[in-house]
């Protein structure tokens, strides 16, 4: 008789380690028993199925080929048995057996193993206030729950609606919506979405939400539902505010869902999730556990995370598969946390530590932002802005941001490999990478951000963000502002902070114009800092001792313009 | 005084050494010297000026916000002096001089320099062959020859034309005027396109040339330019055929413009370039030399080559102009030989090492070929053909290509990457790359194909090339060819070698069916061959021991389909 492998949960990680342990053994007998109807869901791709990018439900299910992976497809493809329809109640170590209930039929089981494998994800937190069982409320976290926001958007019976949380599931559910043509507002506790961004890009990312008509609310709670009966009809929110709405999509997170793992003894985390080794072995040493049940290692700050994202819960699921079969041979160390999310136009992608992120696990840092175009202008280039952070002293590569319209795909994979190779920035300052103007400049913008910080480590650069700049024109500081654009690109955006206009071409010349205090504080800026940058060189160059560059220009400026 | 820079050459690598230069030291005097009329021009953009992906000829001059980067911008904006149409004829180490000619006034003189920087690039080979002074025959490698071929597409008078040299400049070509609605051939003697790929991938993008009604010749030389009257009217080549044509683009590569350098004595390298250290200090220490008229060290064979692409010119001209104005502090290694070109709906990327290369350098190889989405399905996801090379034992990454209408430059800048870390395949295996479903799939195709990579290293997958397979076609042996593919697959695309048609779901009940000698030769494959490679674990478990699959699968097939 081959090893009996059991597989909870039928999703992402518990389908790749079951396809993975079949691959290592062709004789092994295993088992996937999954909750859910369907099998293999493609999750990720709810919000796109719900906007309309696509409108074949299958596609959420189906292989490459077009075979929808259901029972049969597992049983006759790879000889693997998914139970669908079907939950595990409890876990018995000692007999190394499973208790499982048929949800259509009731009938209870129990199916013995050798080695079990634990994929059972996530639960969506929900807030616990009034009205929380009105009609209209839901997540996008099951297919249930994509179908049930599909026929919203198909019937076009709803007008308005809000998305509760302002996280990646949250923005991406909100573009779907307002695809679907819903009047949207995202409610969002924290003073920003986002978290993996700082706050200066997250701020970017909500005016660009903004530009698509979507109302954002953030440093705002609700604090219940309303209802018109059993109908939801809004929402009421900590400052008394109510709006009104039919429909709620709650995203305020998601948390392992351990609680079987819990109840039969296994170890768990302080952030819930199970606890497992690198092997991604629980506990108990015939327990794997992979996916979003589970804690997992940030590989900077060596803390344990709640890290719930598709492409780990593949890796996660293919080792623990491996493992599974052959014995503990295939690693999973951890995760950098690199993220990515398109919104609207734009794209927010992040990888290793935010500013924020890196001050609180102590580390002493230096940030810089680089605006940039990604492919030339003649090849219709669109802008990228990236927030590098780096160690003080060493220049070692924590983390870095990236949004926007360009390519951000290739900009966030770039630093993530940078990452992991342990790289400073100096080992990336001649970094040979793919050049043609198709697909991107000359220097393309991870190598100008890597010359940019460099340029800041050596003390060549002296930057101030865009943040600090408001807060001392907030407090009333005396500053002497330098645009160092053309006049006609003054005439058509402008920041309005009292700033002189001075272009780079005639700035030599106008010297005299310019405070001659030479401590007097100076701040240059143009659309990118680029000619600011050059502007702040020349000052200093003719005694300026106070001179420094906004950092990222006018296109990173998260605050509102005069123009 | 300031410091006296001289810079030769305004295209690339000088005017950033030039503006680095002056970022670096207000005082200093800096001079660009260039022969052509323009300065900066962004030559790598000139196959997309004349196909008409853009009209306005200024943007390949501009900056980012439209300012012509003539001799005015340069005195302007960076107090650099810009002495176009000027001839550098001469060096004069010992009185540290330049002699220059004016092109236009025919006037010389004489500058002197502290720091001379040689930027001088490179020229286009030509054949030395009958006829090669008609009218009608050009390069594309300056601005005179953008604007020749742009008069061309405008004036719609030319209705054939032949590309001669399929490497990256002769297929952008051929793209440019296949889209200004001439009929091309492309003319190489070399048995493939882009030598920097190997024979099989650039097989597959020849095909995907050829299906844009483009003639493509290769294993065939041209012996004559045939000419009517002073006027081009046709091609000769080796083989006897002629080709009529009213145009020839002659592209069959570049070599250094290393000439003054010779002349004054500076050391050559054997391609034919400056030789420089790694600061890009010639053998005179007040000379350097940067761009493609210098030799650079392949970083992972240590030898030197010509290596002409524009953005190591670039980091090259940023560390000479640092170390120009402050002594050797920034250096410049080497090159992977990363590169990227369009090709139509395809791209066509490398870095590192090709099969071909690796061989020659005497490395003991792996390769692998893996074919897979960019995407998912229901993103619109694309097709993207990669082929890694590692050294066998270590699994050290020694070079990857991609090819595909797929996202290329994501995927090469991620080897890129993994090569310059000196990354194994190991130590990508659980990569933490930027995943939701707009921008790659959940175990993105990078990832994927290291997996694979680590299946043949660990003797899962026993691949075999489709180029292997033909040649044991050609011999006529005896193989089981096994297609893993559902029937309506089949009958939409085969290969038509005599394969069974098997589909993986019903493999185990028709074992019956295969070859019962368990010694036969048998060749699994599906479209990208993950089927094919599932089949062969379940043939391998019953007992057959000479099964392999064939990499990369129908997709990567270079040769010609049944259907």
């Amino acid at each position: 008789m081959g090893k009996r492998i059991i597989v909870v949960g039928g999703s992402a990680a518990g389908p790749k380690a079951a396809a993975k342990a079949r691959r290592l053994d062709e004789n092994a007998e295993i088992t996937i028993i999954q909750k859910d109807a369907e099998l293999s869901m493609a999750s990720c791709g709810y919000p796109y199925y719900v906007g309309g990018v696509f409108d074949d439900r299958n596609m959420l299910l189906c292989t490459p080929t077009g075979v929808v992976r259901n029972p049969t497809f597992y049983m006759n493809a790879k000889k693997i048995e998914a139970l669908v329809c079907t939950e595990v109640t409890a876990i018995d170590r000692q007999k190394k057996s499973v208790q499982c209930r048929n949800l259509e039929s009731g009938t209870t089981s129990e199916v013995p193993y050798d080695k079990l494998i634990l994929a059972t994800g996530s639960i969506p937190n929900m807030p616990r206030i009034p009205g929380a069982s009105l009609e209209g409320i839901t997540t996008l976290q099951s297919m249930s729950d994509a179908d049930y926001l599909r026929k919203i958007k198909d019937e076009k019976k709803i007008t308005k609606a809000v998305v509760i949380g302002g996280g990646l599931i949250g923005v991406e559910t909100c573009e779907a919506l307002q695809l679907a043509g819903i009047d949207i507002t995202v409610v969002e506790l924290l003073p920003q979405l986002l978290t993996f961004l700082d706050w200066e890009l997250a701020k970017l990312i909500e005016n660009h939400i903004k530009s698509k008509n979507v109302n954002v609310i953030t440093e705002n709670g609700i604090v219940a539902f309303l209802g018109d009966g059993k109908k939801l009809s809004g929402i009421k929110l900590a400052n008394g505010a109510e709006i009104p709405c039919e429909l709620a999509v709650v995203a305020i997170g998601v948390r392992p869902n351990s609680l079987i793992a819990k109840e039969a003894g296994l170890k768990i985390g302080e952030r819930g999730g199970v606890c497992v080794n690198e092997y991604l072995q629980t506990s108990d040493t015939d327990i794997y556990a992979v996916g979003d049940c589970i804690e997992v290692k940030n590989l900077i700050t060596g803390k344990m995370i709640h890290a719930p994202f598709g492409d780990l819960a593949n890796l996660q699921g293919r080792a623990a598969g491996e493992n599974a079969i052959s014995g503990n041979k295939a690693q999973f160390s951890g995760t950098i946390q690199t993220g990515i999310c398109k919104i609207f136009d734009y794209a927010a992608g992040t990888t290793g530590l935010t500013e924020k992120a890196a001050l609180q696990a102590g580390f002493d840092i230096l940030t810089v932002v680089n605006t940039s175009l990604d492919k030339p202008g003649f090849m219709q280039g669109k802008l990228l802005i990236t927030k590098l952070v780096v160690e003080k002293g060493s220049g070692k590569i924590l983390g870095a941001q990236c949004i926007g319209a360009g390519d951000v795909g290739r900009q966030v994979a770039q630093w993530a490999m940078a990452i992991m190779a342990g790289f400073s920035v100096h080992d990336v300052i001649n970094a040979d990478l793919p050049y043609a103007p198709p697909f991107s400049l000359a220097l393309d913008h991870f190598i100008a951000t890597a010359h940019i910080m460099q340029n800041k480590m050596l003390g060549r650069l002296k930057g101030i963000s865009a943040r600090e700049v408001k807060e001392r024109i907030d407090k009333g500081e005396k500053i002497t502002f330098l645009d160092i654009r053309d006049h006609s690109e003054y005439e058509a955006m402008r920041l309005g902070i009292g700033e002189k206009l001075i272009p780079l071409g005639a700035l030599r010349k106008k010297l005299g114009e310019l405070p001659q205090e030479k401590d007097a504080p100076i701040v240059t800026f143009c659309k990118i800092s680029l000619r600011g940058y050059e502007a702040a060189l020349v000052l200093e160059a003719n005694g300026w001792r106070n001179v420094r560059v906004m950092e990222g220009g006018i296109m990173a400026w998260p605050f509102g313009r005069e123009k």
